[in-house]
């Protein structure tokens, strides 16, 4: 295809030719003002619009205002299941409020992170969210560049930037006590060393609290792998605890698949229960009992932290629920 | 966070002043041109652009250019974890190309697909990648935008737009042949009843080549629900198939935990043959035997083929492989 086949794109004068109107109008239809356009003329525009395809050159919007309503989301790696679904409820919340959402994964090969922040904030985004770790010297970056941004999934407070999270440790505990309910005294946790984890504090402080000794500690990645080695090494061991609190889904899905393979039953010799609540742990075998975050209010509540951030206060926990499934060892009737 | 506590955005002129240069040489280093600047100069302006934190502004350079180096990817639902992976290689595929990816889910609930295709094209994004259905309409709109646009991951050649697959039919038939290798005579197929999907019939020929009736026909959705109440299905009508080919992922998955629900054995009693090679198949238990689609080659040409449309044929179709774990009957020494 060369550009020359390529249609001329539609002017706003062809609109304004087919609307039967002048420029001028065509613009304060398209920019809400700053003069007022009567209704019927103004459906004729919009129609006129419609039917030619004419695309308003947004590039050109973004330098009068001096943004170009797009927002920048920065997140580790999409295709984890929890940060899919954090991705899918971000670009429904910035949808409402008319943003689009320019994905970037941190984990991309090309460039190190700071070298994205400062493309996304030469692309004059309005916003910038944040599910990725970052170094001290990214986050200086973004309080230096001056975009309005929220932290989405962290552990507490960061400080300097907002947040948005929930509570983990008060969620493990959760967790830990349904465990504890169903008659459990060999409690192991399995979460991420990569830093302190409130999960592991609220495991715990639950067992603390029933007056049971902490089952074993395990440290791995926050992946399908890392459950799944974690996983081997506890039947490797041959000291299997009764049951698991998972820092993740991913970290569970693993786990099973490791348990399964070593021939141990889930949940009649180990129960397990999960942190985060995606979708895919409503499909494995047994279904898993998992600790929900509520990633559309999360979600909805970062958006508005970024374009409205007067509204919302600097760092905002919500609670957590627990799913009940079969993982745990209650059955589909309990 | 008021506007006035944001620090003032850094300027060409203060980069200038701090690299001792002339803000002409610092648009010369930026732009690449159009005269050139002596190695150590570029230098010293690059170091002042990384210790200033200078972002120039890309807003302005769409403008000028005719574009803004981004392009626009149309996904159903970017939770899909075929969709996920496909996301993330062509994020990769695009930074590659020094390209940031515009992705838009185009289940969003508030505006139909065409309003945020029209969305897409008013932002000058040099190209549109397309992993989603789409309607007469809506194609038609695409060609009228005049954006360099490719489809990806659909079935077979779409008039008028260029794409980029796999020979689907026979991925199916090489899962099929596979099937057929263990022995099984009774081989299920379980796929979308949305639109005529290649993988039915090369289900259908790998039978007929090998003498076999076909097995049941189940028509579903694409997710890991639509498995799921298949696999009821089968298991409620008493006559279960030894051997199943899905069509994805998700509803080889959904099937696996309805079998097991069911206390149906897989493979012992229903071997499972699956398709789209994601890494999520890799751990569930046992592990699927899948026909794997190359999706970071996939990913590479389809950014090819909006960036640079000569170098690429108008339909490119990429081989599966087929990855054997113990799904479908294998052992893990096999």
């Amino acid at each position: 295809m060369s550009d020359d086949a390529r249609p001329r794109p539609v002017t706003r004068a062809d609109v304004a030719r087919y609307a039967g109107v002048s420029t001028a109008v065509v613009s304060y239809v398209l920019n809400d003002g700053p003069k007022a356009v009567a209704p019927l003329t103004k459906e004729r525009v919009l129609d006129a619009v419609r039917v030619l395809g004419y695309r308003p050159n947004l590039a050109a919007r973004a330098l009068s205002k001096g943004q170009a309503d797009m927002l920048g989301l920065l997140v580790n790696d999409n295709r984890n299941p929890f940060f899919a679904e954090l991705c899918h409820a971000l670009d429904q919340a910035s949808a409402d409020r008319s943003r689009q959402l320019l994905i970037v994964n941190s984990d991309r090969r090309q460039a190190p992170t700071s070298e994205q922040i400062r493309d996304l904030a030469s692309r004059q985004i309005s916003g910038l969210i944040i599910a990725s770790v970052l170094t001290a010297g990214e986050q200086a970056l973004i309080e230096r560049l001056g975009i309005p941004s929220v932290m989405i999934g962290q552990f507490g407070e960061t400080d300097g930037l907002s947040g948005v999270g929930v509570d983990f440790a008060a969620g493990a505990r959760m967790g830990v006590e349904h465990l504890i309910g169903h008659g459990y005294t060999d409690i192991a946790f399995i979460g991420s060393a990569a830093r302190y984890d409130p999960r592991e504090r609220g495991w715990q402080e639950a067992l603390g609290d029933a007056h049971l000794t902490p089952g074993a500690l395990v440290h791995t990645t926050f992946s399908y792998q890392g459950g799944y080695d974690a996983g081997r090494r506890l039947v490797e061991r041959g000291t299997l605890p009764r049951a698991v609190l998972a820092a993740s889904d991913q970290i569970a899905v693993g786990l099973l698949t490791a348990l399964r393979e070593g021939g141990v039953r889930v949940p009649e010799d180990v129960a397990i229960v999960s942190f985060d609540g995606t979708a895919s742990v409503d499909f494995v075998w047994p279904r898993m009992t998992t600790v929900v975050q509520p990633l559309e209010q999360m979600a909805e509540t970062a958006i508005r932290a970024v374009l409205d951030p007067d509204s919302v206060p600097r760092y905002v926990e919500f609670a957590t629920q627990l799913r009940v499934r079969e993982s745990c060892g209650c059955t589909a009737d309990d």
